[in-house]
């Protein structure tokens, strides 16, 4: 691409180096800030720059905070007990929308994933050991996603973990609700038969 | 959606503000940015910043440029007697891209439509007129996109002209180089048959 501005060329190229953005994605994105008030430029602009800047991480449980410890580690009436760990941040969010879940979080910042470079220390596996020791943990959750590296990543926790008087589960795999079965590919429609549940069991989940 | 901080929520908000980004989708591209390097969220910050605050227009053909006229209508071997008015920027990048055109440009910076209220005035109809009235312009070339809207402002611009000594052509409309012909749409085929041409002259330009 030719651009007939510097100042432009520059701004298309940082902008497409964000994930999904193509350079065409990024002259649009571009062209219509040059179209809307200075104002939605600078808010993005500075937006961007204090969460960068100033951007906390929980403690604890090293989810996004804008204070030491986080809204859900400082609540009393969560269960210290149970933990889930989760990959990011969008997952506790996703959780914490289904209203369903009362304990903490322990946000590992990744998966194992040798193919990309990260490895163990890159992610708070160590704090989550940590936290371990102390005693208070009689439950882990393991919600990671069902691929290969979180399928590691949990077994290397659960690794570290021995010896301790932990609990630990996985969050259950099977056929969605409202899915159709037809559609189901055979691992999942597989692992939803091995793990029943009785069917009283599921009538008081409705 | 939830935030565990008001500084990601603002981010996100701002960016989602951008035309095709959705929360998830900003939340994807804050966190990524949260991820990187600081330099990379301070250099998207300050390209975009620059860019919107110090970005020029050609004081003749309306392009963005970083000098009070662009590289194109400073260029003395660019023939400034044909104008090909386009909507914006991309499209002069893009007809520049085919190597094929030595005329100028004008940029209206839009389309006249009424539904979204874009008048007349709000493009650079004026000075395209003010521009014909020196005599330089010996042919207007419309390379709007070919809608409602389109028509609509190239017949507006051909109006005004009226009385002026300039020829007025727009791009060709017909099946695509490479298209095949039974996928095309009943206007564009019927319109690539009205507007045939010799076929010898359509030999000299390959």
């Amino acid at each position: 691409m030719d651009f007939s501005s510097k100042l432009l060329e520059n701004a298309v190229y940082e902008m497409s180096q964000l994930p999904g953005i193509g350079k065409r994605t990024a002259l649009r994105l571009v062209l219509h800030l040059l179209k809307q008030p200075a104002e939605r430029t600078t808010n993005l602009s500075d937006a961007l720059q204090k969460l960068r800047n100033t951007v906390k991480f929980c403690s604890s449980c090293h989810n996004i905070s804008d204070v030491e410890t986080c809204e859900i580690c400082a609540n009393p009436k969560r269960d210290e007990t149970t933990v889930c760990v989760v990959e990011d941040i969008r997952d506790v969010m996703a959780i914490e929308n289904t209203g369903q879940y009362k304990g903490l979080y322990h946000v590992l910042g990744g998966k194992i994933s040798p193919m990309e470079g990260v490895g163990p220390q890159d992610l708070t596996i160590v704090s989550l050991v940590d936290k371990a020791k102390k005693g208070v943990i009689k439950e882990l959750i393991f919600a990671l996603s069902s691929t290969m590296e979180g399928d590691t990543t949990n077994f290397y926790i659960y690794k570290q973990l021995e010896g301790f008087d932990i609990s630990t589960s996985t969050i259950a795999r099977g056929i969605g609700v409202g899915d159709e079965l037809e559609y189901a590919d055979e691992i999942t429609l597989g692992r939803s038969i091995m793990n029943r549940i009785p069917f009283e069991g599921s009538l008081k989940m409705n």
